[in-house]
């Protein structure tokens, strides 16, 4: 029989340094980036070992529940704690925006890593405090990205290496639509998702900020102005009865102001003069989670649809015309980005592993002192487009540039 | 034996009278105008019979040509000599946008009923005085509708029937792109759908003017508002060598500008304030006919693809989250919209037939007295969409209200 | 202005001969046959003119009321009339299997060119009379072809010529089936569809020999053996009150024996050794004319489904794992079969252009001398294919070969 | 700040008792296992807590080595010695066919829970064994259970619970194919799943195992006979160059025979009379792990593909035939079986997954003191079907009725 050496050191080998991670935020995001990091280690070769330090939250009794449901080590009901512990190196921020800034801008001047959920920020300016704080940070030798975890979709990632490899060649169009339909019922009640003061904005900062991320990573291309409609159709919803994570919670019968967009609709250009469309609406009935983009080019297309998330659709413009279409790629092959470490080919890898693929990439920056894209200047470029977006909708859609 | 009474008798009965028709134009159009007006007859009963008097055709060899090829009894080299026969009773109108209007006028003010191809003209100015003529044929009994036959796919007239039953409810989004990719090779020659001066517009008047007509057919509302970017990616293409039907040809060596886009975004508002977004495009490498339209309303959603002409996806928002979902409804069955004359369920129809479906209620409506949709007035109004999308193309995307 | 020399003549131009059709049988193929000879001359260039001169059936009033409808010139009550005719030179059988040999020996006895529906006859003898007449009627210039219409869908034959291009390879599997559901409601009644006595046996002659004939032509092989289960889930249905077309109609009180399949599953071994399955079923709940077929070779892959028949799929195995995918091919395109004579790319064909395609290939080759295929031989061998078929599941499903 | 009571003690709370687990093997299934164990207790609420006690497997390096990536605390060599840890009460068996009875029936024995992959065993006898020594094992209050994996697909389980529940109706059809690739290349080398003695059969018990207890799950039916044919088309391939997985390894110019079957091909019949056909392949190119299942009934028809795991496709026949239709259910509701523990609506799940379910169900059973299906003897009645199945085989594909 050959003892282990226990759970601790078994999880990526006792030669690794250990980097441990100090999360803020146990709703959803916390729940994925959880199983994230409990599960890197298991999957990936890596060369740091993330140890789940500490979890933070207000509310005591909720965040120790998460600390043990998520398996975190320890608790924290102040995130300047979590944030100043020692054994934290890497403080992963999921609250909602409103917080973004004051927490990433804290662990950075702390001299920690950040990892912050998109959109980086609820304003252009506090965007930029954070990218700042990053930039001096950097200079640290301390790694800051923003979670824009669809790029670390196995087909998104596919996608865009065959566009950096030329298979599109000059791009004309890319269009992206995200569509949800959770807002459809009237008396869905009116949870921080659905006020300025917290969310920033709509389906335009929370859907609509990883269709510009994803049009502007596949294209490798960034948005130079833009054109926008925005609408809330349904202006007052029930209150909240007690507490809600944003998706879902009971109404009372109380109505207050919806404060933000159910749906913004915007086109653009991008550098190269490519035209671009987007949607973003949590208004469409039968759409659970439908973000599909497009891009054409000069010599081929691609399509993808986060509902099917396995899959990239590659057309192939260079081929004769009797035998070219849209082929359907199941991206689950070994050399696929980040499938290596999966399963065999045809065995679908689920939602979640977005977060694991991000959490490899980060540590694997850490470990070599490089930080990974998106970083938080990447983060910035996309408040600032969302900020166009919302100045054009107020200015009847005229044309509104994106600062760069 | 029975001896029959001669074809002409047999098309659809003797007791039938007799309708003229006189086609001009004979290229694409004018094959599928030819092959609904031999078909429809054998296909529906009708009030009336269609009798293919004559088509005509500058080039007297060539329209002689189609109207053996296409079952015409006559050819005419001048269409006022068409316009006027006395076998004539129903101009059908299947040339280039610029000559629309002279020709529809003065088929109306002859006395004859008049079917026009799409868009209804190359300016509003042409479109108002058509539609003025059409409103005082009208009082003489005359009949004129424009050639939006996309409303004639079944699968179109049953989503207009489901929309119309209150099966989708308050309409919020309408969502239509229209991608060919037949501009993608910049060696594409110049033909004549390339100028201004014959084809009005480009992409926006050619697919635009459809998804504009669908859109506001199906959500039963019309756009009052619209932002739009247009493009024209490759500014100069081959002049032709020779003849062209439009979407071919062969190129010169020298260059020509061309004068119309190659894609138009839009954006608008329907009377409801329900948001609409429009893609008409030549320029999406691998699409080839893709008419894509989705309607999402508070109780269901639609969508329908034209690559795919057969089919309708419905969600029923009213039912269980558990067991709802986009159904794909093939639309061959006997109780569809013109499908009780045709095949057994799940035998496929092809585009050919929304032009015999059109036909069909267009000879109805003569025989009736009683215009089908979409009328001269539907067609102007649709070309003012098509103005304001391009006024508010020059000025920067501003929203820029449609004239009712 | 050009007077055009009249219907006639315009069909296919005053130079071609003329080729009479006489047609017995005004049903559901009538129809679709009919639709045929009206159309094939004015969308292909034809060496012969078809001349739609006399349609047969045993009812005199409905049989000129098809002839109206359908646009035949004359309409006969005997089929021996019909055949004697002497401006017919083409006999097109379309009634049911009961008949077809009589009939069509006597044609072919006659001097007539034959054109016999699917499948050949209701028994292996009748086939073997059958190919012996037709080979003899060969030796005198006299052209005979069984009408497997489905390897006229352009996609169909597209996917013979991949395979015969080598793009397949070795074959490992062919997989068909054919699904319908029509009766699945235990009160559909009884009609000449489900006696014996007219069809010969159930959804094995009506699906199943479509099945077959597909399988074998695009592997380019033979079934040599086969294993099969035959069931009649439904054993009594209520007997017809008045007349039916086989695929509709109206029942009485009275229950009468269902006296064929159901359903059909067999599977079997292509002379390669490549291993085939086939279901044929009318009783597949949703599926309306569900004929899906797969080939499966060491090079590549293909897959169709005939309500989707404006595709193929195909997936080249040589290509990279990375790249490689099942692509979804419009088949559409000018160079693809039968499509040059079509509409642009990207504008669908529907199910009754394979009879168009059938007549254009048989004007063809009776005017060249050779007979296309399949011929009686083929439709001999198909028929053998079901006799071993139902050989098999007699005894109790044991590997049954077919006679070469 | 509120300290944690360490890893082990937050993976449940401490209040749920210990179930210690040994795994045996540590290929690709120990792979999917280990994530299971690892994960099961963050997701869902569990009356026991898993601890990953150790794992085991012949070779010292390998298995301390997947020990350390899989989490586990200690590793072992000897099956025995990890069946006799007084810290493992489930031994969960994740070797090869051949040694599954040995170590499930010692583990039986020595008291513990059993969890064993699937195929059960290699033959009839050593799965009526196991079979037995498990219903012993029951009276002492034992749990044993077969890992056909595929019934916690939430989508599949939704379908049995659909079928249940009637919506399905009396069922006249059921059709598996079970599709992969990896054995197209001739030269794939000869990995133990290739060998008799090691993996019992082919594609038969592989592949064909999962399809006919999905066939019999869902349908809620036993087959009572079956037909079959079985190939193997590559008849000698490279003999390994070192060790393998299984699914992959280097082959040496040595060449070995392959003493499986590459697919098998069966049909039969259920309790009820419906009929069930069934195809297993690893030569299909271009399908990677396409397990597609459909079950007609009279009252509807459900349709699943594995390569979209997170879909169900259900046609309603109680509809209206216009707006009947296969709909595509997103299996990801909160309604939906599992997915109350997971992400929100339209959020994918993968693969691994149906262990973790298989791994929930499994605890709950052992704390309920109640076995969860399928039992060692539904896995012992799969058994008997994939043996009539080869003796069909080897008897002429006659139909062989399955011992109940």
């Amino acid at each position: 029989m050959a003892d282990m050496a226990g759970n601790e050191d078994s999880e990526a080998g006792a030669a690794s340094p250990a980097l441990g991670i100090g999360m803020v935020g146990y709703a959803f995001m916390g729940a994925t980036h959880s199983h994230a990091w409990r599960t890197v280690g298991h999957v990936f070769d890596l060369p740091m070992r993330p140890v789940m330090a500490a979890i933070g939250g207000r509310d005591a009794d909720a965040v120790r529940a998460a600390a043990a449901r998520h398996g975190w080590a320890a608790a924290e009901t102040d995130w300047r704690a979590l944030v100043d512990r020692d054994d934290v190196q890497l403080v992963d921020v999921c609250t909602p925006g409103d917080s973004h800034a004051e927490i990433a801008v804290a662990a950075l001047e702390a001299g920690k890593h950040v990892l912050c959920e998109k959109p980086l920020a609820n304003s252009v300016a506090e965007a930029e405090a954070m990218a700042a704080a990053a930039e001096r940070a950097a200079a640290r030798g301390q790694v800051a990205m923003v979670g824009f975890n669809y790029r670390r979709v196995p087909a998104v990632a596919y996608a865009r290496r065959l566009i950096a490899d030329g298979k599109v060649g000059t791009i004309r169009h890319v269009r992206v639509t995200y569509l949800q339909d959770w807002l459809v019922d009237p008396d869905f009640p009116l949870t921080w998702r659905l006020k300025r003061e917290y969310a920033g904005s709509g389906a335009l900062g929370d859907l609509g900020a990883h269709a510009v991320d994803l049009a502007q990573y596949l294209a490798g291309e960034l948005l130079v102005g833009v054109s926008a409609l925005t609408e809330t159709f349904v202006r007052d919803r029930p209150e909240l009865d007690g507490a809600s994570s944003g998706l879902s919670g009971s109404g009372s019968a109380r109505r207050g102001p919806v404060t933000v967009d159910d749906a913004a609709l915007f086109t653009g250009r991008l550098t190269s003069g490519a035209l671009a469309s987007f949607e973003a609406t949590r208004m469409a009935s039968g759409r659970k989670n439908a973000l599909r983009l497009e891009v054409n080019g000069e010599r081929g297309s691609l399509a993808f649809d986060l509902e099917r998330l396995n899959e990239l659709s590659f057309h192939d413009h260079t081929e004769s015309a009797e035998s070219a279409g849209f082929r359907r790629i199941l991206v689950t092959e070994p050399g696929h980005p980040y499938l290596e470490a999966w399963w065999p080919p045809g065995h679908a890898l689920g939602y979640e592993h977005t977060f694991t693929h991000q959490a490899r990439d980060l540590v694997v920056g850490i470990a070599e002192g490089a930080a990974p894209a998106p970083s938080f200047a990447d983060g910035l470029q996309v408040q600032r487009v969302l900020a166009a977006v919302e100045e054009s909708a107020e200015k009847n859609a005229v044309y509104t540039p994106v600062p760069s």
